[in-house]
C-alpha cells in the first residue's frame, strides 16, 4: 500500500477555475485511496462545485480571498496577492501541511512565487519546467520550457542533472538517455552554450548522448531533451500548433462530401486512437525542477481529465522524492572536478 | 509571355545527386518554356541520367570535376573545392551566366560559398535562410532557419525588411503581416535581442503585427515570422518532426486490425489530401536572402518533385528581382531615423 499523502490544488488557478479542478479532485481521489486533498480558494465557489455531495474525509477547502489573474505580473502577484489561492496552496507545501501543489494559474507568478516561498536547492541556480511529449518511442521529458530565456552551459548542465533525476525516479529508468536540441547547418555547430554544455555533458557521469536536432524530440529514442527555456517553449508550442494543424486539416479533408463524410465515419475509431496517443491531456503537468517542493503546473486551459492528470504528477513525484533526489544528485555532479573547472 | 532566364543546378549536390536533379530538370522544363537549365556536375554521371534523350536546347552540361560532401566543413569546402558543382553553379550567377542557382547540397557550405562569391547587398550584416511553410491559412513564411545562431536586435530587424520585401513579391502581398517569434512565459517577454527588435519593428514602416508564440506559426493568419536560426531552426524542424510522428501514427493505427484496416482503404483518399496539404515536398526550396543573387537550397533528401519545386522558386525570385529589391527595402528603412537612433 501507498504511503498516504496530501497535495494541495490551487482551486482558482487557469481559465475554469473551480469548475475544472473540483471535479478533477473528485475523480482523482475515487482512484488514489492514499491520497487526501486541499482545495485552496473562495469557499463559497468551491462548495458550489462540491455541489451537495457529502464532503469526502479526504477533501478539505482552504478559504483564501484573493486571486492571481491569469495575465497578472509575477512581481505584483508576489508582492501584493499573499492570500491568493496560488501563493496559499505554494504556503502550505512549505509549511508541511501539504507534500506537493498543483495550480493552472498564470505560470509567471507561479514560478516566482514558488521561487520566493519555497527557495532553490542548493547548488542549483535557476528553477527549470519540464514535461513530458509524446514520440515514437511513446514519450520523452523536455526542459526547460520557459523558465529561464538566457542560459549559460552551466545552467544547461544543471537542467540536465535534475531532469535525468526525475526521468530516471518517475519511469523507473536507470541511466536516462540525455540529449542536447541544436541545430545542424553551422559550421561548428550550436551557439557557443550548447558547445560548452556538450563538453560539460560528455564528461559528466549523465548518460549523455549528444546533441539533438529539433525533429528528433519525436522520432528518436531519448528520454530527455535539454535546451534552454526560448527554444524549449518555442519547441513546444509548435509541436502544439503543428498537431492542431494535422488535426484540423484532417477534419476539414473529411467533411469535403457525403462520401468523405462516410470514410470519416468508418476511419472513427482510428482517429480516436490517434488522438489518444498524441491527446495533450496525458501529458498535462509540468514540473518546476530545483525548488525546495514539489510544484507542478497545469496548463491554464485543462480540462477535468488533464488537471486529474497533473495531480497525478504531482503524487508521482511524492512517492519519488523528487526534490531531495535532484538536490543530492547535483551536489553528487557538482562535485565532480571537471565541473568546477569548466565552471 | 514571361522573360526568358537561365538557372543553374548543381546536379551533385544532396543524397541524390543527378538522379534526382535530372528528371527534376526535365520535368520543369517540360511547363516552362521560357526557362533554361545549366546542369553542373560530373559530366558523364549527368549524361548517364539524360539517359539516351536528345538534349534539349534548353538544357546544357558545364562539367566539374569536384563535389562537396555533405558533411564537408563550409571552410574546406570554400578553400579546396573551386571546381566544385556547387561553387561554379554559384559563379556561374556572379558571372551572369545564369540568373540563379539551386542547390541540395551541404547548407553551410553553400551558405558561405555564396556569401564569399556573391557578396551581401549593402547594409546587410547577415543572410538570412527563408522558406514557406504550411498553416491553417494555406502558409507563412519563416526566417532565419539555421544561418545565424545569435543574433542581435538589428539583425532580426533586417531579417524582417527582407522577409517582408520576398513576401511582397512573390506573393503578390502589399503589406504582409510579419511577426516576432516569441515566449509567453516571462515577466517582461522573451530575451533581450527580441525584446530590442520589438521596439525597431514597431517603429518601422513594416506592417508588424507583434509577437507570435510557436503555435501560431501554424495557426494564426500571418505571413511572415521571424526568429533567429536557432531558434528558427529548431521550430522548423520540431514541425517537420511532428508531422512525421502524427503520419506514423496515424498508419500504425489503421494497421492494427483487419477492420481498421478496412477503414483505412475507405479512408485513402482523405489521407492522400491530407498528404497533399502538409506535403513537405511542396514547401521545398529555400532562398538564401541579402546577397547579391539568388540561390536556392533544396532539401537534401528532395526527390524529383520536391526539387523541381525548389527550381521553380529560383523562377519566380528571378522575375520578382529578388536582389535588387531587397536591396532598395533595406536602404530605405535603414535610412529612418528611429533605426539608426537604436542601432
Amino acid at each position: 500500500m501507498k504511503r498516504r499523502c496530501t497535495i494541495a490544488l490551487d482551486a482558482m488557478g487557469g481559465d475554469h477555475g473551480p469548475s475544472v479542478v473540483v471535479p478533477a479532485a473528485r475523480r482523482f481521489l475515487a482512484t488514489n485511496p492514499h491520497v487526501s486533498l486541499i482545495l485552496v480558494g473562495k469557499e463559497d465557489l468551491i462548495r458550489e462545485h462540491l455541489s451537495g455531495e457529502p464532503l469526502e474525509e479526504r477533501v478539505r477547502v482552504h478559504a483564501t480571498t484573493q486571486e492571481v489573474a491569469m495575465d497578472e505580473l509575477p512581481s505584483k502577484a508576489l508582492r501584493g496577492k499573499k492570500d491568493s489561492s496560488m501563493r496559499v496552496a505554494i504556503d502550505l507545501v512549505k509549511d508541511g501541511g501539504a507534500d506537493a501543489c498543483v495550480s493552472a494559474g498564470n505560470t509567471g507568478a507561479l514560478m516566482a512565487t514558488a521561487r520566493f516561498v519555497l527557495k532553490m536547492l542548493p547548488n542549483v541556480d535557476r528553477p527549470a519546467i519540464i514535461t513530458a511529449v509524446p514520440s515514437l518511442y511513446d514519450h520523452t521529458h523536455m526542459l526547460d520550457l520557459g523558465a529561464n530565456v538566457d542560459c549559460t552551459a552551466e545552467h544547461l548542465f544543471q537542467f540536465a542533472v535534475m531532469g535525468s533525476e526525475l526521468v530516471a525516479a518517475v519511469e523507473g529508468i536507470a541511466r536516462p538517455k540525455v540529449a542536447l536540441l541544436n541545430i545542424g547547418q553551422e559550421e561548428i555547430k550550436g551557439n557557443e552554450q550548447v558547445k560548452q554544455a556538450h563538453e560539460l555533458l560528455s564528461s559528466s557521469g549523465l548518460n549523455y548522448i549528444g546533441y539533438v536536432e529539433g525533429d528528433g524530440i519525436f522520432l528518436d529514442d531519448l528520454d530527455l531533451v535539454v535546451s534552454d527555456g526560448f527554444v524549449g517553449n518555442v519547441a513546444l508550442k509548435c509541436s502544439e500548433g503543428v498537431a492542431r494543424f494535422v488535426r484540423h486539416s484532417l477534419a476539414s479533408q473529411f467533411r469535403r462530401t457525403w462520401l468523405t463524410r462516410l470514410a470519416g465515419l468508418a476511419a472513427l475509431p482510428i482517429l480516436r486512437g490517434l488522438r489518444r496517443n498524441i491527446d495533450p491531456r496525458r501529458y498535462n503537468g509540468a514540473s518546476l525542477l530545483g525548488l525546495r517542493g514539489i510544484v507542478i503546473k497545469s496548463h491554464g486551459g485543462a480540462d477535468e481529465v488533464a488537471f486529474e492528470n497533473a495531480i497525478y504528477i504531482a503524487e508521482k513525484e511524492i512517492h519519488a522524492s523528487i526534490p531531495q533526489r535532484i538536490g543530492e544528485q547535483v551536489g553528487r555532479h557538482l562535485d565532480r572536478e571537471q565541473y568546477r573547472e569548466t565552471a
